[in-house]
């Protein structure tokens, strides 16, 4: 039955400029990608599946797992959600003890079954399958590179560069890779798999997360701990910065194929993208954004009748604030769940008669009320301006916004779709004239100081706390400059 | 494509004993039904399906919607969700500017596509459509009674005797529909669409919510006012007991088909089921559940950690809970959203090494903490004793729980699945006992005065605040026996 | 997955004549339904599954199966072909060893799943299921009589009108079924089902066709002989007109439930319906057409190059006239298999540049040709010039159309949807006009006898070889003046 | 919804060895690929739609279309039947004046949406898609090469070497396509897409049927002429061995890359694969197929009573045997449509009480009866002796069976799947041994000359009628050692 309304793959000649940036059609950071490893566990397909399913929040787009028994690769990618793409006769069939699996949330238009991971190859030496997080910013120059000495490619993954320096090194499999991954410059976590090895690595400023855990003699690998929770595994350790793991028939070898950079975990896991029940660098995150509310209550305090919070994400921050300040925290707003591609999106006119897209206001709560409203960013402002008139609407007489992160400035190198700097309504405009574009009483950011101070974590003493803040001080801790040839965004 | 594994239909001879509360498979109060309505709206089709969507948590089994336009009736029904049910080309065909709606949640183990409502049949006045939730009391009475007369029936449902009433009749419809509600004993809330009128009427008690709303011209009706706020409507009040609303050409006439008995609305609606941007008796669910939690904490407090809500439905009680006594609420448990009939459960061996359903404890959160966890009720008390494991295994150091709501002790028979009496825990244990059965430290329930108190309203005065709390109490609004052919649960 | 575009019921004030007949759409006998039933086999759901794929050609838009164990009743009915509807483990969940089947075209407009048969009803007995095939001519008076006496309908089936007249007699099952049959005027054949007895019947004439077979010590019932083939049982003997048989623990009972009229079997079986490979009367069907072709030959030769038939249903015919002229048969005509809910039809502008539907020319074949071109009827003649015309535009410099059945000139009422008598073009215009009129060189009609003599069969020496001709010759073997609410065409 | 029950993928570290062939699964020629293109129709997508719709039988497992318009590339490819693949949304995103499509029937063991085509890649001089049918001898050796000198692989199609082939050429498109072409042996179509160009090119022996059309002033390439029959295109010419024909906006370039070796199109094609309404060589394929039966009457008569065709390929030699014979052409076997993944397959048990799979002979017509069975060819024997023994158990008294070619002896190298030689039969047994082992009372194969002679067409005078007999003669128009690497059957 066709169940897709989108060709599988669109190829323009210059499909780097591409990106759903430009047409303003979302004012959300777009979430990324999930990656998910096994190594060691008889039925390591259905382990993937719910471990993959619990990290669905970074992708929805589309869905992989490739599994090995030491004899043969056998995998399946489809477009759509994870229980959507794997059916139990189709999990069933992935027989093999270790696997690497992927959710991806396409950045940049190119919506094709293609570009699913993981990509997996024939080379020289054998199978090879991949599967990332992340952006590689001198990718371009590298692809190029690679053309013109005759490479073809299929996908416009960084995945495809990467096995295209693995194949074309004379040396075996784990120093090919380390050479392919010196190459890189960029923010990434890779699961690398072939017939006898897998390989695990973070690079150099650790800027993706990616952790480790045990389930009995299993390695499990994950973007985020909540995917070893839902399987009852142990979280371990996160991979540092540069390290690289390699596991075969061995067991666990810990390796590194470059120095560490300063530790620069990207802020907006901790903001934004990651669970609630995720913990980094040893902080719960729903806890760390309750900080984040807290903190917040005590640097820009408003006398209020309600706080409420901007539904899922700022839901912790907003429990914070509340009870930092005793104001209480009420159901102010409310997320529709329209989910999923099949869902109707209701015509013009029945929006401007009043259905509502995503979000409502609850009348009962906010009606004759002055209205603390707690947001994690803002990005160009116009969903900011919605929510606040759609509180005003429902009868809020004031409407204070707190934003539990910095102005957020600068565009992304590292895998975080955003849109170009001049769209980011902070880059131009100080904080009293995005109050008044976004029809707010008030107004307050959160100080950068505050927000290292309220994630915490044990690289309180790093620069920065561990963090990477670029996005809201210009400050990227790779190169990104090269020669306009660098890409933003993410094309994991 | 085949899309079932549940054959339509099963039919025993004894059908009314199969209920699913006998076989020990679920633990948890099922949710029942939701109706929906419009009328003289152009497009009811689509105000329907965007409604309908936010009634789904009343029932996830099967949706339906009934259109009419003065000349013909159009109507759809499926088994599944109201976005896997409806596409855009079934929902454009469904033109009329009035219609009815359902989402059903079976809870007599007659999964079928005959018993998805609304029912439309035809008869000697012309088309008849109906949609209903609750539950009739004397509905096997009034069955055998039509069957004895050369009835056939085609569906396990109530709705279907409604309309043999109806048809049987020699009034015209309005009366007949009068005389037909009369001879119905139990809890229910209905929408009736003829050719050229749409009824809409309560049973005596108002023991099911339904509550009326303008959008423009036209009128909007529903199981609950979150229904209205998705489609930008205007809610106006609830419909009163034994009220009969009738709706023509000439517009909306108010009448009564019986006397009201006392006012006694369903309190496990404000415990649980509906949504908690709902509003009832003008009272916000969300802040009445906050209510709840702060009125347990006074009435049985105890220190600790953290506080944590078994979600959804606590998360509310729990934040009333740590506002009212400073304890800090955190994401102790986490719901994962394994939801679907498509998605593939794990393995008996694979549960056994860890891989949760449904609920994990965050370790990070609950280690080494003495918790609060609260919840709304307790049915049989092995998902509690579970739930208490959970905290215990992830490091909690105390368990303390709190239900906020009374001993759940007596079966319902106004439309909500409940097991037998014997298998209801708290109907032959005293707290200590349960206590002890559920592994917790301590456990209190919220007492009825308590409950009444939190969730207030302009029924104060009424006996019991206007509620019923038969499931508490055993004074059940209506009468029950019907020597031994009573019906429980619900079969709308 | 929303996968239907129309939406499931349509129900105007005056259904009767929404017939799909007068809209033009369709030049073709629609086909109508096949029934299949199974009683003593443990895997009565499987074989029901192979036995209506068999019968598919008879019904394309719906197909359900209701299985009995003695106990209960399991049933399932979708819209769609046989292996769309049914999954395995569907079928697997239907457990019994007697079961009735039922594949439905749709000739009414009223395209419902409500209306897929087997129909289930529940009744002061038991429980009762029915399939059937046919038309009750009277069945609008009928129903007027029911709906007079209080009954509610919930189909436009013929077949809830049994189910209420057995209801509400006082005699048991078999006597009831016995004195509702006996009310009926029309060509049907019924399958009906109850905890412990299964009832097969013909109507009075033995209008439309019903075979029994035996598979061990099983019996089967089919709509044709090809599906006895399929699953391996061997066929018995067609069911008598007016006969009843009565199937229960005892076994097999034969009985009566009226006289026997003229046997009066649907000569378009013969000619256009039923699969070339069932027997009929005791000859194969595709030997039958070879010899309307044969006899089309004697009656009326023409010299010419190739002989090719309209697809598929002529294609034996002109094997026959082939054979019997010495002209080969050659594959001028091939029909497009543009079929299901699913295929993408052609834009209008692609249809006008030459994208064809349904039927193409084979130029090589027919190109600088004298072509003999056999069809099996002509309905309104629009087709038959459309094909004319195809071959004219490949290069056919003669066609000469020969139909193996008489002019078709008067409606069904007996399960057959035909158009309007005044849009049957042989109704009005002589074989030179419709000659002139569809753009033949020539055209010849097989005579009566013509179409008796190749049928052939043991009914020789019955009036009119024991077939119905009244679409021929206008003598209808039942009344069927019913004062104005007589109903033609079928709506099993 | 989860809808496939194998894995995408399955790679294994010797997958040359895998073919389906060995494992005894199937007793018949698989069909291959078909090729379908447009150049300058502004809507080339949905005539590749109904283009590719007409060449299904060729390949049934997957289907995809990419598109052009001088900007961008557009494509989608899935897996399953055309008219499963494309959906109506999707088919009109599609927008391009110029396309190449492709059905696959996967020979490998491979079933892989990777390998569905085209396969669409992009290098330094911009995109690349490319469609084939065939199979290239040398492919492995190619493949080999490119690894050692870092190529990677994702699909292991024949396809992906040639991209890479063309990739590594420093010499512009149409000239790199020439030298990459030159290092093909085997038979082959491709249809090859870029930016601005579409090269169209058949193998040095024009093994493969490819051939092109207009349609306005567009060009139409396609493997069958059927293809070009349901879109009203005219047929033009068949390329030529060794043709390469460039499009670009210059219009038609007609050119070589490589001398034509002898004219080789396999005589399958003619046999069995092709559709009976196309042409080849000016034939059309129904005609010759009835030469091939009345030539066997002239070559093997046998007295009989009926005379029947294995459906469907042998239906047209059996009408040329009849009509030679004056034996009458009767309908004694019967296929019954179980197609498609969905369909269920009968149980052993219901296998083994008679419920036939595909094929059932029809017992009216073959009782008592004298049977000649026309089939195509035998491959293993055990096909043959299934059908025999159906005939005789449905109670023919005599089976003579007549194949439409010589004993097929030796396995092919040019695109069609055959089983290893030790396990066709005819290679090791005389026409009387497997006339026992199938249990026929005669066998006869139609000669080489006989064949020849029958296909006729304007190569009368080449070698061989310019057929590749090779499976009949051991004759290979091409090398086809390569010192144990080459590959046998299709992986296109």
């Amino acid at each position: 039955m066709p169940n897709e309304i989108m060709p599988e793959g669109l190829w323009t000649g210059d499909y780097y400029n591409e990106g759903s940036g430009k047409d303003g059609v979302f004012d959300k950071l777009k979430e990324e990608c999930g990656v998910f490893g096994v190594f060691g566990h008889h039925d390591a397909a259905s382990l993937s599946y719910y471990g993959l399913h619990a990290l669905q929040h970074r992708g929805e787009e589309s869905a992989g797992i490739c599994v090995a028994d030491g004899v043969q690769f056998r995998y399946h990618r489809g477009m759509g959600l994870v229980k959507e793409v794997f059916g139990r006769e189709l999990l069933e069939s992935l027989q093999g003890d270790r696997s690497i699996g992927h959710v991806r949330y396409s950045t940049s238009g190119d919506s094709q079954i293609t570009n699913a991971q993981p990509l997996v190859f024939k080379y020289r030496q054998g199978n090879l399958a991949i599967a990332t997080n992340g952006n590689i910013v001198n990718e371009p120059a590298l692809r190029r590179e690679l053309e013109d000495s005759g490479s073809i490619f299929q996908t416009t993954s960084d995945t495809e560069v990467i096995a295209h320096l693995i194949a074309r090194s004379p040396k075996n499999f784990v120093e090919a890779a380390k050479d392919a991954l010196q190459r890189l410059v960029g923010g990434f976590a890779f699961l690398l798999m072939t017939g006898d090895k897998m390989i695990v690595a973070s690079d150099p400023n650790g800027l993706r997360p990616l952790t480790m855990g045990r389930l009995g003699d299993a390695y499990v690998f994950a973007s985020e701990t909540c995917a070893m929770e839902v399987i009852g595994a142990e979280p371990v350790r996160d991979i540092a910065p540069g390290e690289l793991l390699v596991l075969d028939a061995d067991g666990l070898h810990e390796d590194r194929y470059t120095e560490a950079g300063r530790k620069a975990l990207c802020a907006m896991e901790y903001i934004y993208f990651s669970r609630p029940d995720s913990d980094m660098n040893g902080s719960n995150l729903h806890s760390a954004r309750k900080r984040m509310g807290s903190r917040m209550a005590l640097e820009s305090f408003v006398d209020a009748d309600v706080v409420t919070g901007v539904p899922d994400s700022s839901i912790s921050a907003a429990i914070g604030y509340a009870e930092q300040t005793g104001i209480p925290y009420e159901l102010g707003l409310i997320k529709n769940k329209y989910t999923g591609r099949t869902f109707i999106q209701p015509s013009q006119e029945l929006r401007e008669q009043g259905v509502k897209m995503k979000l409502s206001a609850v009348r009962r709560v906010v009606e004759g009320k002055r209205v603390v409203m707690i947001d994690d960013s803002i990005v160009r402002g116009t969903t900011s301006r919605r929510i606040v008139n759609l509180l005003r609407e429902a009868g809020a007489t004031e409407v204070h916004v707190r934003i539990t992160s910095p102005p957020f400035q600068n565009p992304c190198f590292y895998g975080i779709d955003t849109p170009d700097r001049r769209e980011l309504i902070a880059s131009s405009k100080s904080v009293d004239e995005i109050c008044r574009e976004i029809n707010a009483d008030s107004l307050s950011f959160l100080t950068p100081d505050g927000l290292i101070s309220a994630i915490g974590g044990y690289d309180e003493n790093s620069p920065k706390g561990g963090l990477c803040l670029a996005c809201f001080d210009n400050e990227y801790p790779t190169q990104i400059d090269f020669g306009g040839e660098e890409k933003m965004g993410c094309s994991c």
